[in-house]
Parts: C-alpha cells; structure tokens; sequence
C-alpha cells in the first residue's frame, strides 16, 4: 500500500457528509425482508471465483424475457437487459422498434476503441412506424429510491453514492433524490444529438474504461448481460476520430429481437447475480480486498465498474 | 451536475493534505524548458478531438525503435512501448527472449472479457536462453521523482497522486517517493506465481475497466500504443471463470520482435503525444469538462485512465 492511504481518509471525510451509511459493510436493506437466508462468514475469506461458483441457486434471477432483448450480429448473439424502472420510455419504445424490425438490416456504424460502438439508422430515413424517433430523455429519475439500493460503502468521484439497483450499476443523489445509470462498461445507452431530448434509436454500448462523464448526459436504460466478447470483435474506425466507419466496414445488424418474440425453447438461459444477495455482498467485499496470498497489497477500495455483476449461461 | 459535487468537496480536502500543487492546472514542469512556445489559450475551449488534430508537431514524438516490441497475432499486428524507466530489467529481459524467438508459436492463453489477455509459455518448458524465467519485482520505483510527472490535479482513489512519466500513466507517493505505473486499459505487466518475483515471461494487456486493485502488486513495464483492437478480437473463455482457453481456441503467437530488428522500411510510423506538451495539457483540462455544446452536464473531473494518450499512425 502507499503510505498515504488517502481514499481512507477521503471516505471517513465522505462519512461526515453522508451519514454513517456510507461506511457501514455493504447490506442490502431487503436481503432478509425478502426470506433470504444471510451466509454464514466463511471460515476464510473466499476469492470472488469461490463466491460466484459456489452461490447458492437464490443469489442467481433468471431473465424476463419481456425485458431483454437479442441482438444478433454476424459474430455472435449480444443479450441486453432493460431498466425499466430506471427508463419507462426507452425501454418500451426500443421494443416497439424491435417488433416492427426497424433494426433488421441497419448496423452499427460507430465503433470507437475502448470507449463505445453505436448502431441504428444513422441516416434517419428509416420509418420508425409506433415507435419514437426522439423521446424526452431519462438521464435520472426519482422513481428508484435509496432503498432500492444495494450502496458500496466506497466514495466515488462522480457522484455522491453509487452502488445497485435490479443488477445495474447506479448512483444516487441524496440531497435531490435522484438516481441514474452509470456508464460502466458494458451498459446500453442512447445516443442523441445536442438536445438532451432528442435521442430514440441510435443505442450504444460501452466498450472500454468507464466513460463516467457521460453520466446523467444521456438516457442509460440496461445492459448487456452476455455478448461483450462479440461487441469487441466489431470492425473499429482506425481513421477517423470519432470512429465513424466507412460503409464498407460497418458492422451489420442481422436482427434486434424481444426475447420473449422468440420460443421458448430458442431463447438463452442466462442468469444474473442478484445484487441484493449475500453472495453478492460477499463478492463486493472480496473485489475490495483480494483474500488469495497472491495478493501483496490491497486497496480497500473499488469502484462500482470495478465489480461486474455476475451472469452465468445455463 | 448532482447537486452535492462531492468531487470538489475532496478535491479541496486533498489539498490540504497533499499540498497547492494538486489544485494547481495541469502543467508540466519541464514543458517551457524543453523550448516548447506554450499554446496560446483559444478563443474558446476546443473539444478532445480538435486538439488531437490540430496539435503541432512538436506535441508528437516517435517510438524508439529499441523500446518498442512487435507483437505479431493471425489478426493482425500489436505495438508495445516499453517502460525501461520503471521497469529495466523486465524490458531488457522481454527483449532478449524476443531476439531468441522465446515466443514465437506460443500463444496467448488466458483471456477473460473485461479483464487481461495473458501470454507467453504456460507449461514453462521452452527454454529461456539468456533471458530470465524469474525478475525481482520491479512493482515501484524510486529512479522517477516528481518532477518527472505531467500530474492531474484530481484526487485519485488508489493512490496519493496520478499523472503521467514518458506517455504512461503513473502514480506516485510523495510520503516515500515511490513510482509506479498503474493498470489503465492496454497497460502491458508480467504475470507471475504467488511470489511477487517470481514473473518473468508471462505478460498480460489489460483489456478493459481498470483493475487498479492490481497496481504494485505486479510490475507495469509498458503499454500498447497500437492494436488495441487486434487484442480485443481474441478468443475468450466462456466456460472458465479464470479465463483459461481451451488448446484448441488459443490465440497463437506468430512472433514477437524488437522493432529495431525489423527493416526501417518495415517499421509502423507510430507517434505519440507528449505528455509534457501544452496540447496534452489542453486536452486533459478538455477530458474533464468537456466544451462541446453537447453535453449538459460536466463532472469537473478525471481520473488517469480516463484520458488515453493519444497515438496516431503516420
């Protein structure tokens, strides 16, 4: 460790703005309303690939499918899933589109290394038929409350709270109440022009390190959940800055489905750790300090992007 | 903004701690000694990418041939910058297996989405020649001292202060005066067992979110400046939490060489911003509030793996 630790310092600081929540272990205040059996403390620590290989069946969910959408593109199938609470409209309408196969044969025609990949109808001649070509955005909401939340005791330099909502990575402000997506990697977004309202069909995906200073700037309204390694392998601008690709090496989209569209016996099984489990506390405390004798320092620390939420294919 | 820019309220609690020089704007001691005419400040504040276009040639410089290694997969050519400032003996140490064709028709092994691709010769029985199989750790320095950083003035979660030595992202403990190189997406690090000397061929990319947690637990000895995307089309295990790929999906190695080895006129004309240079304190400053007319909201922020240094092919 340095010999300044100074996150600790800054956290303590933190508490004495906050409340004593903010240093408390991680607990999600439903774990045990829910019926949920809290574990016991291991005898040791456990690495995080024990905690996830051995959770119990009750810290994994199972997609619904009304919530979760297929993206399918040469490379491979990508699964995102939808935030309604956090994005009501968004969430809907890129179902609407879906169903009207507005996606089927359009691309993803931005792909900028390490930071994002966006696709959709760039040249806007499309017809979107029900669904809207711009909605009034969702870049927070007040919907989502403390309570929901499972917090990370960690400060963080973007927001005053962080932590998880229904397996999302979210922050929360407590002198307004509002709470918002982040952009961890990995999470669905809309993209949009100068007008925080006028986005409603070019989506993207974050690639790399989090782009955290599009927080609260655009609508966040899922995630993917399985696929990265097929968004990674999408053809990347190597000559134009902001990543537009030449029609030639655009990125086609086969198919934009809702799950649920799809039978039953064709869809994936993908499971996704539930943030308010023990099992996942457990996790949040073992990606802060590493138990395995590997490990010569520790930070006591992370960061919400630091602590992917575990999803398994069945 | 959240109402409660919690940032500011610990950056200005950093500085008391760490002294005026954090709040200071970003500024390179040695930037007007070296000659440089400092820009003068534009007319209004340009985004990221007009400063990276416009930036004059002096904001550039050129790998050196001897610190660069050409890391040659099926998908195409990856180009590492050696860090022989923090890390000599891991970089002559690479080098030399490199000139043997220690890893040439090896292949990179371990790769988990999100994380590390990791390569070189699992089953440790090629022989290293004269190159080593086992360095002491070079996790931290004391051979690079403050005044060799560009340093953010924003306060860092892992460490006393970040910035940048030679194009590379940095940390620093002004308390010990220790250096070391931290894991930001394409830091290139040596592997090793539970001993932290116990590395010595094995390297790694990181590949996604930072994984700071592993700052001076491993030794950063250099960077990719190019093919990021090359790394990014690697098989991944989708089976195994560790990341282990099965013999039959694993990423072969072609060949690593030193780029002085390699006929000038085969050699990718690479340059890299200076992170010394005024333009790399203009885009820094551009990074954490960015002007465009877009965004509505600006975190007045950045943390070091969040302004990527910029390279371009020539």
């Amino acid at each position: 460790m340095p010999s300044t630790p100074i996150h600790l310092l800054r956290g303590a600081f933190a508490a004495l703005l906050c409340g004593a929540a903010l240093v408390n272990p991680l607990v999600h205040p439903m774990a045990h309303a829910q019926g949920q059996a809290p574990d016991q403390p291991p005898a040791s620590p456990r690495s995080p690939y024990e905690i996830i290989e051995n959770a119990p069946a009750s810290a994994w969910r199972s997609l619904a499918a009304q919530n979760t959408l297929y993206l399918d593109l040469p490379q491979g199938r990508v699964v995102i899933e939808l935030a309604p609470r956090f994005a009501p409209a968004h969430s809907a309408n890129i179902k609407t589109l879906a169903r009207e196969g507005f996606y089927d044969g359009l691309s993803i025609y931005r792909v900028v290394e390490g930071f994002v990949a966006q696709g959709g109808d760039q040249s806007k001649q499309r017809d979107t038929g029900a669904g809207q070509r711009q909605l009034k955005s969702e870049r927070f909401t007040t919907a989502v409350a403390a309570g929901d939340f499972t917090f990370l005791p960690d400060p963080d330099s973007y927001a005053p709270r962080t932590g998880f909502v229904d397996g999302l990575p979210a922050a929360f402000d407590p002198a307004t109440g509002e709470a918002w997506l982040i952009h961890c990697p990995a999470a669905f977004a809309m993209a949009r022009d100068d007008s925080p309202d006028s986005g409603g069909t070019e989506f993207y995906v974050v690639l790399g390190h989090a782009p955290r200073y599009l927080d609260r700037n655009v609508t966040v309204f899922g995630r993917v959940v399985h696929g990265m390694d097929v968004m990674q392998q999408l053809n990347r601008s190597r000559s134009d800055l902001y990543g537009t690709l030449a029609e030639e090496r655009r990125n086609p989209i086969l198919r934009l489905q809702v799950a649920a569209d799809v039978p039953a016996s064709e869809r994936l099984d993908i499971q996704v750790m539930d943030t308010g489990s023990a099992s996942f506390a457990e996790l949040v405390a073992a990606r802060r300090n590493r138990p395995e004798p590997w490990f010569v320092e520790t930070p006591d620390y992370v960061d919400a992007c630091a602590v992917s939420v575990p999803t398994r294919l069945q």
